[in-house]
């Protein structure tokens, strides 16, 4: 065969690096210009495979208009990839290359992982502690807005946010128009769900970046109801959502900071299980890297043992559950949605800040994670849940009082528990770690069975006013200690070194 | 059959009737002179049949000590009833007799009952909302104790108390002698269980007594655990259960304002469920009044279909079950423990009052009913919820608001329901009465969806302090209202007159 000469053109995520050295979960992308008449969306196929030593993942690329397309890929390992395209089109058929991985520079840990069952992990190791917020379809706001949101996530400790791919029509607190349509065409004469706008996406992913930056992970919604018949996104047929999906993953999947969260209240969307079996079937396909997968609940309960399932992401009022949920499917358990902080009279939209803090408390007692968002009624309708905007809430800083507290439980052997009449939580790591949460209750003294003959130190955890205050002494047994007697308080026990 | 002419004389509670009166569901009581020999209370059986018209009740009668023994008698209805001993004692076989029987005074309803399946009301017809309070051990106190006890609960509203006829030893919390012992022995020689002792019998029914004129029925507690190797009066076998039962209920079932508590938490107590079942007979054979029947949980689950339950006495921390509960069994439901008010280290006593009074408002507008208990740290160890004495907490007022509110819901037809997230709850009667609790969230306005061609007036509840706010105006279809942005605020709305 034959091959005519082509420029290909790299370019590199981290302009840090020259041409041929891409950073170890950083993207190496590659551009090649082929055919735009007809529809080149549908009409050119275009991919590569990258190898590394006996290794091979296989990419594929995607048209970004005026003739150029691109293969984007995040190799994994340092060492000398090389590639090879497929094609339709002979002029992009079977271009060879290679480049020079080199690892990671600090900072950057890769994609967040399942580690150990229950918990997240970067690939580098490094355990991720998700303390997610929600800002459905704060990329879908006009720029100042947008830029406002990015420097108040940069202010918390927020490090997953919750954001939907397609604009968001809901109730009397979000039906702007949106600064970009995802495909071509319009509401009343139709859109063409096979051309994609590369605008849009472009724009949707340079958000993602922006928010990698910020080391926040962007678990984006592929699928949401709210859209109640004001553009008909919603309304692809199956063969549009697979191409819909697969374009996305062509783009965004590279990105080290992109999970997969099917559809946000899943049930109200009426597709069958066969449906979205299909959809997450094509994410495992296609998705080199296999992301996080998860699905979020409405009122009806999806099968969350299923395969293609990596973590639960749940919307609930029933915490109590959580422990059940994780020794039936035996994977890490989100709460994506237990309402949130705010004063709007929708029933999921009021909690106060004490509420918000002491739900993501008891879910991580009990051996799951918390996710926050806000709905304060705003003078110019911003509400942080769906715009994004400033934060007004007390709930933040608590959330990232946490984390921090998260950062300083045993990585492994801790296990959930809960007092009998479901009032306290407990995480334990037998002999060595005792974290007891007293929820909204004013006890007066916490009384401790510690084991007998190891001794500990004793913290005094004030989860409200963010505290942390040792205890003077070593303890051992059963003991009693006093505490405030106000609500929300923990108390930590964690063995002395040499009792072990 | 000749017979001998015996002393028989007739002693009424109430004092201000002739020897010949008696009140309707006050007691009329025969006293009898026979042996004192042997073991009068097991040797002698001696009852009465009492008849009015066509229809007789049977009364066994019990001794009372110094060779005397009593026949106690609650007639139900107003008219010239008679009655006729029967004895294995011939001097107190077939002793006929007759009283009249004058109707109920003022203030005096008779026994409470089921009212329209998920309610209660007096024998009179008169609704009986109970908002009830536990005192376990209250009558084994000191005397003065005692009476501040009853001074404390005459400034209340609560109208129901739960106490144990058997003293308690439980924690740290109450091990002290009660004033009487209800069997001869001791704990080292061991107890004559076929012996009660009149003197304390004496005691407990006085003190409910006491607690009928202040208006609060005594939710008798037959049986318990909380002995643990004390006095052993946990130790009954079940033949001294059966005797123990028919001696207590010889004495007290004749006053109006008993109820039957089998247990509590039953299933610590190890009993086998044909033990209670036949208990259950026990009472519901020599029970003529058929008194209020219930069996309280500790971690296990009783069958309360059983047709001997008259309604539900749960502990739990699961509010959400009550209205499955209503539609499986078809009963009243009373939350007899819900975790009390107070400030011990014990998980089941440290609730803020704001969540005591959260949760009688949330049982409420389920469906049930709701009992208070307090347990604050005190320095004599008097807590409330073992000895009485005096109440420390702030929901007791709170709870006499809500008993207000409750008498100012319609009597029939009304149901609750609550919103999907399980966060507001609502009593309703379709197109008359809505009551919307918010509970612990703070949304600054509420949404209500009224039928449209109804005209309602609205007020604004702060459930917490106790006031009722009138909205200007008249309501009907979807309407929006502001509220003060605080927790614990409920809405009412109520039809207008001639708009239904």
């Amino acid at each position: 065969m034959k091959r005519q000469i082509l420029l290909i053109s790299c370019l590199f995520i981290s302009a840090a690096l020259d041409a041929t050295q891409v950073e170890q979960y950083s993207v190496f992308e590659l551009e090649l210009k082929g055919p735009s008449a007809g529809n080149p969306f549908t009409g050119v196929q275009m991919s590569a495979e990258f190898r590394l030593m006996n290794r091979s993942l296989f990419c594929e690329g995607f048209y970004d208009g005026d003739g150029i397309y691109r293969i984007r890929f995040m190799p994994d390992e340092p060492g000398n990839w090389t590639y090879i395209t497929k094609s339709n089109i002979k002029e992009m058929d079977l271009k060879k290359g290679s480049f020079t991985c080199v690892a990671a520079a600090s900072g950057n840990h890769g994609p967040v992982k399942v580690r150990n069952t229950f918990d997240f992990g970067y690939a580098d190791g490094t355990p991720f502690y998700p303390v997610g917020t929600t800002c459905y379809a704060w990329v879908h706001q006009p720029e100042e807005l947008v830029n406002e949101t990015l420097a108040t996530l940069k202010k918390t400790a927020f490090n997953k946010i919750r954001m939907t791919v397609m604009p968001k029509n809901y109730d009397v607190y979000i039906n702007n128009e949106p600064p970009f349509y995802p495909f071509e065409g319009s509401k009343d004469k139709g859109w063409d769900f096979f051309r994609p706008n590369p605008e849009f996406f472009r724009n949707f992913e340079q958000k993602i970046l922006e928010l990698q930056k910020l080391g926040i992970e962007a678990d984006v919604i592929l699928f949401h109801p709210y859209d109640w018949g004001k553009w008909n996104f919603d309304k692809m047929n199956t063969e549009q959502a697979v191409f819909y999906l697969r374009y996305l993953i062509a783009r965004i999947a590279a990105y080290r900071n992109v999970w997969w969260s099917m559809a946000n209240e899943y049930d109200i969307m009426r597709k069958t299980d066969q449906e979205w079996e299909k959809y997450f079937r094509v994410i495992q396909s296609y998705d080199p890297y296999s992301h996080l997968r998860s699905i979020h609940n409405g009122m009806e309960w999806y099968n969350h043992s299923l395969p293609w399932i990596t973590h639960l992401s749940i919307q609930t009022a029933y915490l109590e559950d959580i422990q059940d949920w994780r020794e039936l499917y035996r994977k890490p358990v989100i709460i994506d949605e237990c309402v949130y902080e705010g004063n709007v009279p929708n029933d999921w939209g009021n909690l106060t800040p004490e509420e918000m803090v002491n739900r993501f408390w008891i879910s991580y007692c009990r051996g799951a994670y918390c996710t926050h968002g806000e709905t304060y009624i705003h003078p110019e309708n911003i509400l942080w849940w769906s715009k994004g905007g400033k934060l007004y809430g007390k709930s933040p800083e608590r959330i990232a009082f946490l984390h921090k507290i998260m950062t300083e439980t045993p990585l492994e052997g801790v296990y959930p528990h809960h007092s009998i009449w479901n009032k306290e939580t407990y995480l334990i790591k037998d002999n060595e770690f005792y974290l007891h949460y007293y929820g909204n209750s004013q006890q007066a003294k916490a009384r401790l069975y510690l084991p007998k003959n190891i001794r500990f130190r004793l913290e005094v955890i004030d989860t409200w006013n963010m505290t942390v205050t040792p205890v003077n002494g070593e303890f051992s047994g059963m003991i009693e200690i006093p505490l405030p007697g106000l609500p929300y308080i923990a108390v930590r026990a964690t063995a002395l070194n040499g009792n072990k």
